[in-house]
C-alpha cells in the first residue's frame, strides 16, 4: 500500500489514466473522503491529488494521518490550507506553467467571442434571422481590436501569455501586478488605475485571501459601459453578485467567464444574459495541457515516494 | 442630380449615414434597381455603391447609361464584371485593407471558438450539464495551439494579419499563395501541399473564377479527421456540398465560417452540426472597420465627382 494515491477532487477518469498506470489510485471523486473510505483505508494514504481550488483544510488532513504530500493537478493551490499542511509536515506540489498556454488561449477566445458577439451571431444565423433579414440589435457593429486597451491583471506565466497574444491583435496592452516585471507592456501601479484605463480587463491574478472579491461594484463601475471583463483565474476574484448587477444595469458591456464562485455552477442570474460567454472551467482543458500537468503530477509523486524533493513544489 | 449615388446592395441604413451626409443616396436595397426606380431615375445615376460580392453585370450597367463608377464598400469586388465595366468606361474602386484587421480578428475568433468548442461549452453550462456532472462527449479535451500547424491560404493584407495573430498563439504558420511574399512564414508552393501539412486551414484568398470551389472533396480529405477549416473570404471558394459531406462523414473535425455560397443564408445541412461556428458575414463588421470603409467610399466618390482619379481604384 506504499504508493496508494487518493484522488481528492472530481476528475474525469480519462485524466487519471496515465497516473493510474504508475500508482494505485483510490477515488473520492470530490466528496469528503470519509464518505467513501473507511478510517482504516485512509490511514494508509500518503499522498493525494487535488484540483487545487477545492477546499482542503485540517479536518481532511486529520483523516489521513500518514498524509505527506498534497499534489495539485494544475497551477492553482488556493483551496489548500498551507498553515495546516505545514503543521503536519505535509508538502505541497503543483504543475506550474503546464497549462499556461491553454489558459491564455481560452482568455483570448473568451475576449474575442464576447466582444465580437459570436454566440448571438451564430444563433442569429442558425435561427434564420439572417436569411429573413430580421433586425437584431445584438448584431450592430462593435468596437474592434486595433487600439483597444487591454488591461492584464496579474503578470505570471498566464498573464504574460495573455499579453503577448492580445498584443498581436494590434491592441494597447498594460498590466498591474504586485510588482513591475521585465515585460514590454506598460505597468500601471494600482488595480483601480488599470481598470479605469482599460477597455477589456483580463483577470490572470493568482487567487487568495488578498484577491477575494477584489473586483467588486466599485471597480466594475470604473470599467464602464463599453468595458468587458474576462476571468480565467478563479471565481473568488470577482464579486459575482456585483457582476450580475453590473450586467443587469448595463454599467459594463459584457463578460467572458471560465470560473465561478461556486463550481461546478454558474448562477441563473448570469446564464440569463446574452452578452456573456460562459465556459465550465476548461481553461487548462487541452490534450497538451493535460499531458503536461500529468507529467508534473507523476514527477512529484515519483520523487515523493523515492524520498526526494518535489521537482515542482509550491513555496508560499 | 449630379451627385446622386445608387445603393446597389442591401446595407443597414446606419452604415450609409455618413456617406448620405455628403451625397444624395437612392436605395435599391439589394434588389434589381429597375424594381425600385424608373428608367428616368436610373438614367441620372453616375455612381453606385455595392458590397462587392453581389453580381453586377452588363444588364445592370445598361440600366444606368450615365454610370461611370462602381464603388465597392469593402475589399471584395468578385461580383463585378470588369470586362463589361471596362467596355462601358466604368471605373471600379474599393476599400483596400480598411477591414483587414477586423476580418483577420474574426478568422482567429472562429478558429479559437471552433477548436475550443466554445458554443457547446457555453450551452453545456447554460443548460445545467456542468452542475449535474452530465457526461458530454463534446467536452473531451482537444488539441491546443502550441505547435499547431496553421495553413494560411492567401497572403494579402488579411492573410498577413491572420498569420501574425496565429503565430502569437505559439503555432507553426505556413502559407500558400500564387507567389512567395516577404513574410516570416514558410511558403508551401501548392495548395494541396499546404492542406496536407496543416491542422487548421485559414482561407484568406481573394475570390474569383480561379478559386471557385477550389476547396472541394479532395482537399477536404487531405485536411483529415483532426483538421479544421476557417473561411472569412467568400463562400464560393469552398464547395459547400463537399464540406457538408466531410462534416457529416467526420472526415474533418469542424469548421468556422463567416461566408457562404448563397448569402444571406447557410443551408440547414450546415446549421445542424454542433462542431461548426457560423457567423452572418460579419468579418468587416466593427465600428473602426466600417469607419475606414466609409472613408474610402467617400474619398472615391468625392474624387470621381471632382473629375479626379480614384484614390482607391481596383486594378485587375
Amino acid at each position: 500500500m506504499a504508493d496508494t494515491v487518493l484522488i481528492y477532487s472530481r476528475f474525469p477518469k480519462s485524466l487519471m489514466a496515465r497516473i493510474g498506470d504508475r500508482f494505485d489510485l483510490i477515488d473520492a471523486a470530490g466528496k469528503p473522503p470519509a464518505e467513501t473510505f473507511s478510517p482504516e483505508q485512509l490511514k494508509h494514504v500518503r499522498t493525494l491529488i487535488t484540483a487545487g481550488g477545492q477546499s482542503l483544510k485540517s479536518d481532511v488532513m486529520d483523516m489521513m494521518p500518514s498524509l505527506g504530500a498534497i499534489i495539485c493537478y494544475g497551477t492553482g493551490y488556493d483551496g489548500v490550507d498551507f498553515k495546516a499542511a505545514a503543521e503536519r509536515n505535509i508538502i505541497v506540489g503543483n504543475s506550474p506553467g503546464a497549462n499556461a498556454a491553454s489558459v491564455a488561449d481560452l482568455a483570448l477566445t473568451l475576449m474575442l467571442a464576447v466582444t465580437r458577439r459570436i454566440l448571438p451571431a451564430d444563433q442569429y444565423l442558425r435561427e434564420g434571422g439572417w436569411s429573413s433579414a430580421k433586425p437584431s440589435p445584438l448584431m450592430s457593429p462593435q468596437a474592434g481590436n486595433p487600439g483597444r486597451k487591454i488591461g492584464v491583471y496579474g503578470m505570471g506565466e498566464i498573464g504574460r501569455k495573455i499579453a503577448s497574444r492580445a498584443a498581436a491583435f494590434e491592441t494597447d496592452v498594460a498590466y498591474h501586478s504586485r510588482s513591475r516585471h521585465d515585460v514590454p507592456y506598460r505597468y500601471i501601479d494600482t488595480l483601480a488605475g488599470l481598470v479605469e484605463w482599460c477597455d477589456v480587463l483580463m483577470i490572470a491574478v493568482r487567487a487568495g485571501p488578498d484577491t477575494q472579491h477584489i473586483i467588486g461594484a466599485d471597480l466594475l463601475s470604473k470599467l464602464g459601459p463599453q468595458g468587458y471583463v474576462v476571468n480565467i483565474s478563479r471565481g473568488s476574484v470577482i464579486d459575482q453578485e456585483a457582476l450580475v448587477a453590473a450586467l443587469a444595469g448595463k454599467t459594463i458591456a459584457g463578460a467572458g467567464l471560465d470560473v465561478f464562485e461556486k463550481e461546478p455552477q454558474a448562477p441563473d442570474a448570469l446564464t440569463a444574459f446574452p452578452n456573456v460567454v460562459l465556459t465550465p472551467h476548461i481553461g487548462g482543458h487541452t490534450l497538451d495541457s493535460h499531458g503536461a500537468m500529468q507529467d508534473c503530477v507523476i514527477a512529484n509523486l515519483t520523487a515523493y515516494y523515492a524520498g526526494q524533493k518535489l521537482p515542482y513544489p509550491v513555496v508560499v
